[in-house]
This record gives C-alpha cells, structure tokens and sequence, in this order.
C-alpha cells in the first residue's frame, strides 16, 4: 500500500470540540489551551464561531478568545462564519481563514442552519467572495456526507452538486464531514472514488466523528485513496455531554500515534499535543475518549 | 481495495476480556452472559482459562463456567490451556478446543510464562499433540508480536521462528496478538508479508487490542492482507481497571459495525451482540469501551 508521506492535520477542538461540550470554559483557559496548540507544530487551528452566540453558547467569547491567543508564526487561525455579519465580527478579530458550512442534506441543513441548501448558497457566497477579496481564505465544510441524522443515507450526487456550488464560489478547500460518524471504510473510498474525478486530492479534507468507533478506519481508507488534509479534535473532544466516553472528532493524539506510526510525516509533535489534550481534560473534568491520553495515564499509575 | 466477503469472528471476551478485569464476575452472570453470545450468530467462543487460579482468580471457576453453559450446537468452545494439567481439566471440561500460548519475545515470555522460549515449547507441544490426539481442535496464541513491554519492537524473524515451531506441533491456527496495542497499520502490513509469505492466510487470525485506538485501523490493514479471521472482546473488556475508559481487545460490535457497513458477512447478529454488552457492562458497573454501546446508550437517552 502506498500512503502519502506528508499530512496535515487541521486542529479543530476548539471549534467543533467545545461546541459541543455541554460545559462553558473560561476564556483564559481556553486561550492558555489555544496557546499550547500553537506550540505543538499544527498548522491550522479553528479557533472559534462567528455564529450567534444564541446558538451556540459555548463559543460567546469569540471576539475575547481571538483577541487573546498569542499567534505563532506559520499558524493559520481560522473561525466558522455563518453570514456576513459573522464575518464583518471575524474581520475585526483578524481570523486568516474564514469557514463557510452546510450540509449535503437537505433536512440537516434545515435544521441546523434554518434555511434551505438553495437558500443557503447565496449567503455562503457573499462570505466566501468577500473573504477572498480581504485576502483571507476560504474553508468549506459539508456535513452529512455519509448521513444524515434525518434522513439516513444520503447521496453522493447531492455530495457532489453542494461541493461543486462551493469551490464555484471560489473556496480554497472542502472539508467533507461524517457528522454523526456512521461512515465505514468502504463508504468512504466510493464516495472519494466520485469525488477524485472530480476535484484534485489536495483540495479535500476529511472530517471523521468517532461516535462508532470508525474515525481512524476510515482515515486509513482515505490516505489509501491520497486524502492529505484531516481535521481531529485534541483529545477526542465534542462526543455527546450525555453519554460519558461518547465520541466526537477524530481524536488529534491518536491520529498522530498512527501516522507517525506508519512513517508519515505531520510536524506535529505527539508530546505537545498529549499535555495539551490533559489540560482541556482537566477544565472539561471527566475522561475525554483520547485512547492514547488514557493510555499514558495508566502509565502514570 | 478488494476485501474478504467472509469474515470469522472470535469471542475471546470470556476470557482475555474478564482476565484483566479487575472485579470477579459471579459464575452465573458469566454463564449468563456466554449464553447469550452463543445466541448471536458467532461460532467460536473462548469460554475461560484452566491457568492456575492462582495466576488468574478471575477465571478461576472455569470448571463451573463450562459445566453451565448452554452449548449451541455450531459453536466451538475453547480454553486456555498452559500445560498437561490443564489439559486434563480441560478435557474434562469437555472444552473443543486447546488454546496455547506463548510470547514472541523473550522478556514477556518468561515473566508471563515463567520459562524461556525453548522451554516453553516441549510444554506446548504435549498439549497440542495430546490434544489433536483427542479429536480437539488447537490454536496457538503468539503475544507481544508487534512490540514488548519490556524489550520494545520485536524483530519479526522471532515471530516467524514461534510460528513455525507452533505449526509444526500441529495447530490448526495461530493467532498473532498485538498485546499492550502498540502495532500500526503499516507495521501490520509489513509483518503480514512476511508471514504470508510462509503460511497461507487462512490459517491466521489477528488478535489486536484497542489500547491506542488502532485496533479497528490494523483490522482493516489485515482486511487489505486477505486476513479472515478477528478475535474481538464484546464491549470491549479488558481494560487496564486503573484507567477508566482504557481499552482492551478490539471491541466485537465496532469491528461488526465496520464489516458488515463494509458488506462484509459474519453471521454474527449486532443487535444481540450489543445486548450481550449491555449486560456485561452492568456486572462490570462502569463504562465498557465499546462506542456502539455507547452511542446506543446515548440513543435512549
């Protein structure tokens, strides 16, 4: 098997982990944790969301966490960005990198961003065509890629048509999400056997949840297939607040123990990330899903 | 990618989940439990251990253990075995298959074993011939194949030379163990080409445990190497009980989740398999590591 020698890891804990933890956590912890990322090699971390806070209560302090975090040189700090005005709030907080999102369902989008896929599309071309013009870059994310919580199976053509609308905007890469992580291998190379014929490898970027177990089996299918870009979360962080040890994003330190593992090269530092991880760990107060913080636990006993 | 239609899975939960469990089941709830996976689908089960009880107060009743269980008629159960009088409780116990064991390297060997390699196999090939002498079928376990506690990486050449001396005894299959769940998928691939090279893949079985989160990822590794047959613990007992959360064998329902999302046939029923975890899970009275467990929890919630 051949896999790729270089990948990049997208750190998105911060974002996508701590809006789904049920519990607020202090602007300066999560500054003095964003800075710890910072140092540990990773390129790109999502930092925040410009979305109303009404919505998602955990990242109110955006502007704070921003205007907080010392930037390391060589970091790209990117917030999720829902309209315009989101974007006029992520300007002023100086973000190098604006992230549009929708889904590849239609009842998900609904749902989740209360408009129509046809809808949304207007709006999340004026963000990306104005970011673009302030010479920031531009992320798309599509969710339900595999599945949709309301809809079950969702259809690679309609994958295919939302991505097809966003890099027609002019994004720089798409990130193709398992929102509730119910994707498996095979899955995951016919969907990305679709989609290669259509765009280039290096602009995909792979967004696995862990809920099932399935994030690294499914990263494993995706770098067999020339995936180089993966978005994980420090320490499995956003699994449901229900469910103790439920999972949410790919966890960082793992995917890291399996790519250096394997050979493959990151830049990013397992160490770092591993006492990173423990910090959030620590304001979060219960186990996060992190197979290699808990394994390095026991080792302290 | 092209991989395997069928898949055999082996319970090994009874036992290499239980041993490392702190708290003692009551032997009813272990019946209980075994006879609930023998309902599932699944057509080898690893009931117990006829190790000295001094070594495994976990196991220590499994005479009783095979005594009660119900016997579904195409399930083989098999037992640890250490040496002839073992065999002899074994045998009494009626068991259908002898499970030895040994280790790849040396360290693990004799701390495990409490002998040296070349002591241990007179020891194995007594059980193994009086064994298959008995009609039983005979599986030979290799531990620490992907790296020791004590020694780190372990040169393959060793493994191949235990594998040898395990066939030539006459076992019917060798299970490889990755033990403390070190191994990565590519070191997976490249220890394979070896063996393969010598022995065809059907006599093989791959043992991984989940201690880093690999044990899915390595599964599918094995799957890319035409490997057919996983041991896997329900729920996914056997987890260091000093470190809540951490995890022990690759966990059955998860790696059923992956195979048949895969269109990959088992036999083995999920649903009751998830039953089977719930209950052990509760005797156990914390969280089992098994995300499909959780994530059905977090479902009824």
């Amino acid at each position: 098997m051949k896999w790729p020698e270089t990948i990049t890891i997208k750190e998105v804990g911060p974002r996508d982990g701590l809006q789904n933890e049920k519990i607020f956590i202090p602007t300066d912890d999560k500054i003095a944790w964003i800075n710890e990322l910072s140092k540990s090699g990773l390129t790109s971390i999502e930092v925040t969301s410009f979305v109303n806070p009404k919505w998602i209560p955990a990242l109110a302090d955006a502007v704070d966490v921003m205007a907080g975090i010392k930037r390391e040189p060589g970091v790209s700090y990117s917030a999720l960005v829902p309209n315009r005005q989101g974007l006029e709030r992520a300007f002023a907080a100086d973000i190098d990198e604006a992230a549009v999102f929708m889904s590849a369902s239609e009842t998900h989008n609904l749902k989740n961003i209360n408009k129509t896929i046809p809808d949304t599309l207007p709006v999340l071309k004026e963000i990306v065509q104005d970011a673009n013009a302030a010479g920031k870059k531009t992320r798309g994310y599509v969710s339900t890629v595999f599945g949709c919580p309301y809809e079950g199976v969702v259809n690679t053509e309609a994958v295919v048509r939302v991505a097809d609308s966003l890099f027609d905007m002019g994004i720089d890469e798409l990130s193709l999400g398992d929102t509730i992580g119910v994707a498996n291998p095979r899955q995951v190379q016919e969907v990305l056997d679709l989609l290669l014929k259509r765009f280039p490898s290096d602009k995909l970027a792979m967004h696995f949840h862990d809920t099932r177990g399935m994030a690294l089996a499914n990263v494993l299918a995706s770098l067999d297939m020339g995936i180089t870009v993966f978005d994980s979360s420090a320490g499995g962080l956003g699994g449901c607040p229900y469910a103790p040890g439920a999972s949410g994003n790919a966890v960082t330190e793992d995917l890291l123990y399996m790519l250096h593992g394997m050979g493959i090269h990151t830049g990013v530092d397992e160490e770092k990330i591993l006492a990173a991880s423990a910090f959030i760990q620590e304001k979060i107060g219960q186990s996060l899903p992190s197979k290699n913080l808990q394994a390095a636990g026991a080792h302290d006993q």
